[in-house]
């Protein structure tokens, strides 16, 4: 590969709908545009967060100059705390996507980094590169698009995003695209294929408000209502609703909290400091006068609303007037203890208002065909690669891009991974680097495919069964009863404690005649036996621990 | 509770969806409804299925008069081979269910069953009780429903039903319900309420066909088919639609060869035999006069689509001409799994047809809510309830039940566990016994709350290390190496062998001035302080075994 070319390595993001991470390399200097991490669904039992695998930047000694993130959501910010640690780089963000990883870093212990505020439409100038940022309509405040100049050619990331024609951002996706790019050439456009399904374009974010009204207006229990965190338009349109129908907010949550003091600070969230109350406090108002905002959307069994469903708060009990509205979307994988809250809340007696139930208390915050449509219209990129998507969704929005007009070979479709040059000519992918997914667990973080992680599972299925010799100083005379110990496995020890000197016996005159005899090997044979004597007793395979010891 | 009651108690199905089990009781006869297993979602791993929780059984020490079974699917006959071990009792179901159950026996080296295959409308008399068995509309072949006639009150039992008024049963579920109860009235009705929140009914399964042989004619490559294996009237369809198009077929799952040969041996299913070949032979075809019907549709790892998509068959290789049509609905909980295998087809090239793309090509064997009300309209039951269902769905049929004019104190909400008497008098749920749920693993049958499961899913968040200490034959000195070995856990095992001797030391003399020493506390305080060092080294809880030798 040339050294002199601009090229894209997306490391997350691509086959996948989450930890977007993308290198992008302009001759010999590095840009890590975002650091997103991806939560495990249920079946991931023992990870705690998934980030992208970066082998690929270790093995060749790869140091950013920057980190270039376009928002603060988790998807895009949740593991830079992670990854800064091993490629530390000034970090560029708007103001509230910076606070949020000022905060983030704040709980990591990280304090060496270096923040740099960049502004809408005030270009910022790197080695090689020139960088324009500018605003897009999306679910968090201060989302931004990334325009590249470089001489080998000009690269317009699009950030999430959407078209909202009512924007609480008060400037529209598009017009900025336009503003930004002005009569430069566009070599290639990256777009978000989030929603490339969907045809048309959503409702505007400031059409959910009237219908949060009228649940706040109307219903004569308390009013529960469960968003993402960092929406701070949503959020915006709950505490106005709630003035004006009369309700006191209650906010539940650690990051609802954090998320309302900085947009507060920041000027984004605009409401009188007495529109709130605590918990605890809810029993000095009537309950129609409460409203209570909290995370946990996604059936998470440690937040807000998993512990209201399963009265896990002292201050009050959710009852059967009162009403749950979801006003959020599902994210493939959380189908299931999703629907376990729902029903949880169904059984209370509780009224509960999901998007089956009304459409319009949730938009989205990616943009449907028509506004993935005006944007490559209004760009006009000679190629086009889709990310941010399944595979699925990256080749629908391949589609699309062609029948806006740009050329079939300029049409990329690259998974995680594929290394995309476009300049100085565009030639697509050309190339694969290591990808994939490395898993934070208990204990450290370890790749998927990992030893550690596949004993864990394995430990699971089979469960473990650990046991330990006493032999003389020299010889293989056992001279002490074996001693075991069990986890998982339906057996009682002693049987075991009687068998294993047998086990022991006929594998050590087995091995014992072999040439390539050795106490490891020994132990090796010894395992496997034991194995298999459970096997055969109990039908399974189990996790066996061998210790010899000596004296 | 009264020995002469007519009572119902659901062990499973009432508050989910799957591992349908009741308990009826005849004043002192008990009779068992079904013996469903419900198949673990991702989220349960290291579980390999769910069975009913029968503690109550054996608490009261039941022993069943019969086993009655509705028909021949796994959530209502998966757990039998387990059950009936337990509470062996003559067996009864229609032909082609007993010859299902009879091959899962087998399977299950259970040989000492009696089986009585009941006729539809030729009534069984056991002692205080007759049944008539009717047939039913349903996905499966032979469904049925019971109606129990007592000297304390009749029970209808729907079983699992839809009304399809061009049905392949020939006959259709609301005048069969007349059929069976005559002029007698209906004490208590239980209908399924699998799909109470879809409006209006469902297309005939006869309507599914001509959309197949659409595929089949037009598609230029080979057309693959994966369905549920005990839908023989879907099997059916594709078997004419490939006849008619000039196709051949492949039959590629265990189930659908075995359900295949059941069904034509009982002269369900109807095919000339030339019709199949073998997987091997495909390459002596064109890829247009090809057609596979497979298992598989919930992306299960080891069936049939899912080695196609991965190209695990030796014989063949899927490619971008051929196309994949899920006949089948999404499961609750295997939406990642289906997705996964969706977008590999997608990758590969493939066409992939679901209920997104095309309704028509699957029907649920379910009712939706106009087939509840015709029925309910047709029994006149003077009391309800709702079974097979989430808590919202059993919610909604009963609610639907007093649109349909039952009394609402006749209208019952019982979930697992509950016991619902009525006779002699309607009384309703009177009381709760225990339920839940088991899970058959590697290794045995365990609670979900069993000490065995909880150490397994211990296991994969924390790893295992096993440590082994010799002592001289009287008091505490370690006179040898301390051993250890882990699974799961990132660290090297020397460090722990050098550590542990002064770990030990402090604990011991801290335990040894305790006025209540013993060595299992000895062993308890080092097993408690291994783990404390372990969670200040890496910041996690593992599980530790100390196994103490003495020579």
């Amino acid at each position: 590969m040339e050294s002199s070319s601009l090229k894209i390595i997306p490391l997350g993001g691509c086959g996948e709908i989450g930890m977007n991470m993308t290198i992008l390399c302009v001759m010999d200097r590095y840009f890590f545009i975002d650091a997103g991490a991806l939560f495990p669904d249920a079946s991931l039992l023992g990870v705690d967060l998934i980030l992208p695998d970066t082998s690929y930047i270790d093995e060749n000694h790869i140091q950013p100059d920057a980190w270039l993130i376009t928002h603060g959501h988790e998807d895009h910010i949740g593991a830079l705390s992670y990854l800064f640690k091993k490629y530390p780089a000034p970090i560029y963000g708007t103001e509230f996507t910076i606070e949020l990883i000022k905060s983030k870093f704040e709980e990591a212990d990280i304090f060496d980094a270096i923040f740099n505020t960049w502004g809408f439409f005030e270009p910022i100038y790197f080695r090689n590169m020139k960088v324009t940022v500018f605003p897009v309509n999306h679910s968090i405040a201060d989302a931004s698009g990334l325009f590249f100049e470089t001489k080998l050619g000009n690269i317009l990331h699009m950030g999430d995003f959407r078209i909202d024609y009512s924007p609480p951002e008060k400037s529209m996706t598009h017009k900025n695209v336009e503003k930004a790019i002005g009569n430069k050439s566009v070599t290639l456009m990256m777009s978000d294929s989030t929603n490339s399904f969907q045809i048309g374009t959503d409702m505007s974010e400031a059409d959910v408000s009237p219908h949060i009204i009228d649940y706040l207006e109307k219903e004569k229990g308390i009013v529960i209502i469960a968003t993402f965190a960092s929406n701070i338009w949503r959020l915006q349109s709950v505490l106005e609703a709630a003035y004006l129908t009369g309700r006191k907010i209650v906010l539940f949550g650690r990051s609802l909290l954090k998320n309302t003091e900085i947009a507060s600070r920041l000027g984004l969230l605009n409401f009188s400091q007495n529109i709130f109350i605590e918990m605890q406090d809810i029993s000095k108002y009537p309950r129609h006068e409460i409203c209570i905002l909290c995370t946990g959307s996604q059936g998470e069994s440690f937040a807000g609303l998993h512990r209201l469903a399963w009265n896990n708060v002292s201050e009050f009990k959710v009852d059967s007037e009162d009403t749950i509205i979801f006003s959020s979307r599902i994210i493939p994988g959380n189908e299931k203890p999703i629907e376990n809250l729902i029903t949880q809340f169904t059984r209370i007696g509780c009224q509960v208002i999901t998007g089956r139930e009304n459409k319009s208390i949730h938009v989205s915050g990616h943009g449907y065909q028509e506004d993935l449509i005006t944007c490559i219209n209004v760009a006009k990129p000679i190629s086009f690669l889709p990310v941010h998507g399944t595979y699925r969704h990256l080749k629908k929005h391949r589609e699309i891009a062609i029948s806006c007009g740009i050329a079939p070979e300029n049409s990329f479709l690259a998974e995680n991974g594929d290394v995309v040059v476009v300049g100085p000519q565009i030639r697509g992918v050309v190339d694969t680097v290591v990808s994939g997914r490395d898993y934070v667990c208990p204990g450290g973080i370890f790749s998927q495919s990992s030893q550690i992680y596949k004993e864990r599972v394995a430990l699971i299925h089979g469960g473990v069964v650990a046991i330990s010799l006493v032999f003389e100083s020299n010889g293989y005379d056992i001279i002490s009863e074996a001693s075991v110990s069990l986890k998982g496995v339906p057996l009682d020890p002693k049987e075991l404690t009687k068998k294993i000197p047998l086990i022991f016996k006929s594998v050590y005159e087995a091995v014992i005649k072999r040439r390539n005899f050795s106490e490891e090997l020994l132990k090796e044979e010894l395992r496997i036996a034991v194995r298999k004597y459970i096997e055969k007793r109990l039908n399974f395979k189990s996790n066996i621990l061998i210790l010899f010891q000596r004296i």
